[in-house]
C-alpha cells in the first residue's frame, strides 16, 4: 500500500467534509436546506485508484432493515457493501485481528486510500481490515434504490445511528464467520460521524469489538452536554492565534459587506470585488460563502500549509484599509487564483448523500450548533423551534434532541464510564472545531483521550505524508502502542479463558 | 411493609410462571401453542394489597412506540404504567437512590407485594421504588387495545427486548427528571426474564443504572450458548438427589401409562386413576400434565416444604409395584386432596400475556429448551425446523434465533465482559432448571455470580419469610453488601467529579 501523495485539503475524505458541511451551517434556515457537497479530488482519484487495487474486494450482505422491529417488512432485506481487505491478515490460526473502519455518512468505495490508519497498520497487526459502507450511503441503500429509500419519512425512518451499528455487528460477526475468525480479535475506527459511531459501537457491542479509535467524534454535542458555540469559537480561536489582525479584519467585514451592499447597485459591486462567477442575489450568499470557507479552513487546517495560516497571510498582506480587498485575498489563496470564484459551490443541489445526512440531524442526530457571540461572526445561536420547524416541514417529523444521550449517554460522561467500559480511543486535533463536541480528558486507565494542540478534523487517521510533523507521528505511534496493548491483553485472557 | 405471608408456591409471582410455562413446553409443537397459565393465589392477593397500599402511587407515561425508527407512525405513543413509591426515600438532596424493578411478561400492577427485595430494603437504602409494566403486557398496550395490538405481526413488531429496555429508560429518566433526582443512582432489579432485562440494560444503558441485579436470568439459554437439554436435566436432577426410587417410578411412568392407554378402554381406566375432571382425549394430555407438573415442582422448589420432597414423598409413600398409583400419590400430594384433577389446566386458552410472550419466543427469544436424553422424560430434543414452522403458521414470521447473541453477546461471555462492563449480580439457585441458562461464575470483581446449591427460581428478590434457611437470608445479605458497594463506590466518585 503505497502512501499517496495528495494536497492537503485534498486528502480529506469526503465523509469528514460531508458531516462538516451539513452541521457548520445550522439547519435552523430552510435557506441552508439541501447545501452541497465540495467533493475533494482526492475523492476521485481514491476511487480510481481503489478500482484498480485487487487486494480491495467488494462484497454484499443481505442486510436486515429493521434490527428492532419484527414485523414482515423488519425482515426485508437491503444489499450492504463492504469491503475486505486479506493481504496482511496473518490468518485464523494465530488468531490475526481485524481492523474495521466504519463508513460515516457517504460512500464507501474509497474511503480506505483516504484512510491510512488501517492500510499503514495492516502489516504491523498483520490484520485483515473490513471497511463497511453505512445503510442509505453509497450503494447500500434499501428499498431498490435511493428515489425509493428517500421517498417520505416512512422510507426514511429505518435510516438512524443504532440501525447502523447493528449492520456492523451482523457484518462483522458474518465476515468472521466467512474467515473461520472466531477469536480474532476486531478494533473498530472511524472518523467524525464514524468515529462515534465507533465508540457508541464499542459500548453497545463490547461482545464484537475489542477497542474502538474514535477520531474526532463529538459524541458530546447533543442535547446540551456541549455548548453550542464551542464550533464557531474554535474556528474564530484558529484565526485569531495565527493572526490577531486577521481576526480583526475577519470580524469587521461582515459589517462592511453590509455598507457596499447598501450602496446602489451595492450587490453588483460587491459581486465584482469577489469576482463571482454569477451574480450575488443578496449579501447572505457572500457571507454564507465566506462563513463556509473559514470553517472548512479550520477544520482541516492541516500541517504543513495550514489553510487557516495562507488565508490570513494573505488577509494580513493585502493593503490595509480595504477590509473586501483583503478578504478577497484570503479567498483567492485559499481557492486558488481563478477567473472567477463560484460562492454558491457550497450549497449546490443536494447529492443522495446529503439529503440521506439531513434526514439523520433532523430526526436523531440534532447538533446544537450556532454562531454564538464572541466569534468572529455575526451572531446567529442555534435556535430549537425554527430547527425543528424547519425538519417538520421537510420530512413531516419532530426532531428527537434527547434521544442521543437517552440511548448513548453523554451527560456526566465520567461518572457514568469510570467503573464501566474500557478500550477506546478518542482522538482529537484542537484546533479542530468539533473538538468542542469531543471527549477531551481520560475517562480511565483504558478510555483515553489524546489530544493533540495542532490537530485538525480526523487528521490521525487520515493516510500519512512524508511532511508530517512529528507530534503527529507521535500521536499515531501512541495510538498504535494503546492498541498493541489491547490485543495483548486480549490474547492473554484468550489463552486463559478458552 | 408487612411481610406476606404465603403458602409455598403460591409466593411465586405470576411473571416468573409465565416464563416457566411457556418455556418448559417446547413450542416446536403445534398442540404446544397458546398454553394457559395456572395463576397463584397469590397473585389475587396481592393485586388486593396493591390496592389498599397509598404508597405506592400509579401513574402513565406517554411512551414512544418505536425508539429505533423515525417513520411518523414510531411516534405514536401509548400509555405506559408506572408505580412509584418515594415512603422511604431520602430525597434528591441526598441523592438518595432509586430501585427499579423491571416489569417481565405480565402486568406490574402486583409485582411489589411479590418482589420483596425491594420493599424489605428500601428504608435501608433509603430509595425510591419505581415498577415499570413491560410493554404489551398489563395495561401498556400500544394501539388502544389488546386486540388492535395483537392482531398481527405488524402490530406486535413492536414487542421485544430492545424496545422494552429502551421504555424502561425513558421512565426512568423522565422518574429522575420529575423527582430532581439528576444523581440520585440507580440499580435496576428483575427475576427471571425481568433479569434477563436488568442485566441488560445494565450493559446497554450503563449511563443510566449503575448497577444490576439479574435473579435466575437465563440470558445463556440462547443460540446455543447453553445446553439445550440443561432445564429438564436439572428437573431430573432435583427429583434425583430427593430421591433414587422417585426419580425411577416417573422415569419407568411413562411407558407404563401408555401400555394401561393401549388396553380396551385404556385412556378411560387412566382418567380414572387419575381423576381427571374430564375424559382423556390422549396419552400426551396425561404426560404433559405430569411433565408440567414436575417442572414447577423444580423450578419452585423452595424451602421449607420443598416441593420435589412432597411429591417424591407421596410417591415414594405409595405401595409399590403400582407405578401409576404412586404417582397419582404424588399428584394429589402436590396439588392437594381434591374430588378430581384438571389435566388441561396447564393448557387453558391462552391470556393476552400468554400470546405476547408466544410473539416474544417465536420472534426474538429463542430459547431452545428441549427433553433430550438422560432425564427423567421421554426425549423430545428442541427442534428448530418444527419450532420455525410453528411461529412461521402462527404469526407469519421467521425465528430470529442468533440475533440476542448479536445484539447482547453470550458467546464468551467472561472473555468479552472480562475487562468491560462492573456491577452486575447474576443470582441463581442451583435447583431451579433455569440456572441451567444463568451466569454461574464470576466475570470480574463486580460481575458476580451468586449462586445457592438449594435455591430455586428467582427466590433471592421474593418476599421473605420466617421461615427462610440461613443460606437464602446469607444470599440477600451478600446482595445488600454488594449494592451497598456499588452505591458507595458512586458517591465517592460523585464527590470527585461533580
Amino acid at each position: 500500500m503505497k502512501t499517496l501523495s495528495q494536497p492537503t485539503l485534498l486528502i480529506i475524505s469526503l465523509s469528514l467534509l460531508l458531516l462538516f458541511l451539513t452541521l457548520h451551517f445550522p439547519p435552523t434556515q430552510a435557506k441552508f436546506a439541501g447545501l452541497g457537497i465540495h467533493r475533494p479530488k482526492s475523492s476521485k482519484q481514491a476511487r480510481q485508484l481503489a478500482a484498480a487495487d485487487d487486494d480491495f474486494v467488494t462484497f454484499y450482505y443481505n442486510q436486515t432493515l429493521d434490527h428492532f422491529n419484527y414485523k414482515p417488512e423488519s425482515y426485508t432485506t437491503f444489499r450492504q457493501r463492504y469491503i475486505v481487505n486479506v493481504k496482511h491478515w496473518g490468518g485464523a490460526d494465530t488468531n490475526a485481528p481485524i481492523l474495521v473502519y466504519f463508513g460515516p455518512e457517504d460512500r464507501i468505495d474509497y474511503a480506505w486510500a483516504d484512510i491510512g490508519f488501517l492500510t499503514e497498520n495492516a502489516p504491523h497487526f498483520k490484520a485483515l481490515l473490513l471497511y463497511i459502507e453505512h445503510r442509505y450511503y453509497g450503494e447500500s441503500i434499501p428499498f431498490g434504490s435511493w428515489e425509493k429509500a428517500s421517498r417520505n419519512a416512512t422510507s426514511l425512518g429505518y435510516l438512524n445511528s443504532a440501525q447502523a451499528i447493528a449492520d456492523y455487528a451482523a457484518i462483522i460477526l458474518h465476515v468472521k464467520q466467512t474467515y473461520s475468525a472466531k477469536n480474532s480479535p476486531v478494533i473498530v475506527v472511524g472518523g467524525s460521524y464514524g468515529g462515534m459511531l465507533a465508540s457508541w459501537f464499542r459500548l453497545k457491542y463490547p461482545h464484537i469489538a475489542i477497542g474502538a479509535l474514535a477520531s474526532s467524534a463529538p459524541i458530546l454535542y447533543f442535547d446540551g452536554v456541549a455548548p453550542g458555540d464551542g464550533y464557531y469559537s474554535i474556528v474564530t480561536k484558529d484565526f485569531k492565534e495565527d493572526s490577531k489582525s486577521c481576526y480583526e479584519t475577519i470580524r469587521r467585514s461582515w459589517v462592511e459587506i453590509e455598507r457596499v451592499a447598501s450602496k446602489p447597485d451595492g450587490l453588483s459591486l460587491l459581486g465584482k470585488k469577489f469576482k463571482t462567477c454569477r451574480p450575488l442575489r443578496r449579501t447572505f450568499d457572500l457571507k454564507d460563502y465566506l462563513d463556509s470557507m473559514y470553517a472548512e479552513a479550520a477544520q482541516y487546517n492541516e500541517p504543513p500549509e495550514y489553510p487557516v495560516s495562507i488565508v490570513c497571510r494573505a488577509i494580513d498582506g493585502a493593503p490595509d484599509g480595504d477590509v473586501l480587498g483583503q478578504i478577497r485575498a484570503g479567498v483567492v489563496a485559499y481557492k486558488g487564483d481563478s477567473s472567477c470564484y463560484d460562492v454558491y459551490e457550497y450549497s449546490s443541489p443536494p447529492t443522495a448523500s446529503d439529503s440521506a445526512w439531513k434526514w439523520q440531524t433532523c430526526s436523531e442526530l440534532v447538533f446544537r450548533i450556532g454562531h454564538d457571540s464572541d466569534t468572529m461572526f455575526p451572531p446567529e445561536p442555534f435556535n430549537i423551534n425554527s430547527f425543528t420547524k424547519n425538519c417538520e416541514s421537510r420530512f413531516g417529523i419532530l426532531p428527537q434532541p434527547h434521544w442521543v444521550t437517552t440511548f448513548y449517554g453523554g451527560h456526566d460522561l465520567k461518572l457514568a464510564l469510570r467503573r464501566f467500559a474500557s478500550n477506546i480511543i478518542f482522538s482529537n486535533g484542537m484546533r479542530d472545531p468539533y473538538s468542542s463536541g469531543g471527549v477531551l480528558e481520560d475517562i480511565s486507565d483504558s478510555i483515553i483521550a489524546l489530544s493533540t494542540v495542532n490537530g485538525s478534523h480526523s487528521l490521525d487517521i487520515l493516510t500519512s505524508r512524508p511532511s508530517d510533523p512529528d507530534w503527529l507521528i507521535k500521536q499515531r505511534k501512541t495510538e498504535l502502542e494503546i492498541i498493541g496493548r489491547w490485543l495483548s491483553k486480549y490474547y492473554t485472557d484468550l489463552v486463559q479463558l478458552k
